[in-house]
């Protein structure tokens, strides 16, 4: 169990997704409910490390991967679920999807009062 | 000139730092006035390529740069201005810095009706 309110402690090298994306103003509880479908599926595929998402106007979510080909198969996964849905195209205005190699972590804590 | 709400159009292979952070609930500020001369010494440096940011409770920011070495030398400046303020680890409950070379981007824009 993580007690952090965001991802931390993974070792480099691993992989992360950064989805930016910019929502059309529709059908938001439909948004949700497939994004709540994608993290579940997200936390079953081999190789998933985790997940930290904000949304202001603009949204980053960054997901974290052991491999590109956890990556791969998630997406083909993730893919296939959003072509029946036809969805990812009319949800968002503009997205821009990065894969990149993580090479160095730093993790700060502030220390905890007894 | 940009009309995106956020980073596009940027060829791989480059870097990113993830900045994602807990904020303490103290002098926002300062801090808001200290993140802002980060941003404007950022713009500034060689080889960046630009910046992205989000906050709910969680902070997350990306930075893009053109090669390790930028972001090196990025952080050194940086360091020196936050160490005159003493002011990262007081403003933080809880931050993770990674730094990741992006390897694939795909960008998507819905049309653009006449």
């Amino acid at each position: 169990m993580q007690n952090q309110p965001f991802i931390t402690n993974l070792q480099p090298p691993y992989y992360a997704v950064i989805f930016s994306s910019i929502r059309n103003d529709v059908d938001h509880s439909a948004y949700d409910e497939m994004n709540n479908r994608l993290m579940a599926l997200a936390q079953k595929q081999p190789g998933f490390l985790g997940v930290d998402s904000v949304r202001d106007k603009l949204g980053i979510t960054v997901s974290y991967w052991k491999s590109p080909s956890a990556i791969k198969a998630w997406q083909t996964q993730s893919d296939h679920l959003l072509a029946k849905r036809q969805a990812r195209t009319s949800w968002y205005k503009t997205y821009t999807i990065r894969i990149a190699r993580v090479e160095q972590a730093h993790d700060f804590s502030a220390k905890q009062l007894p």
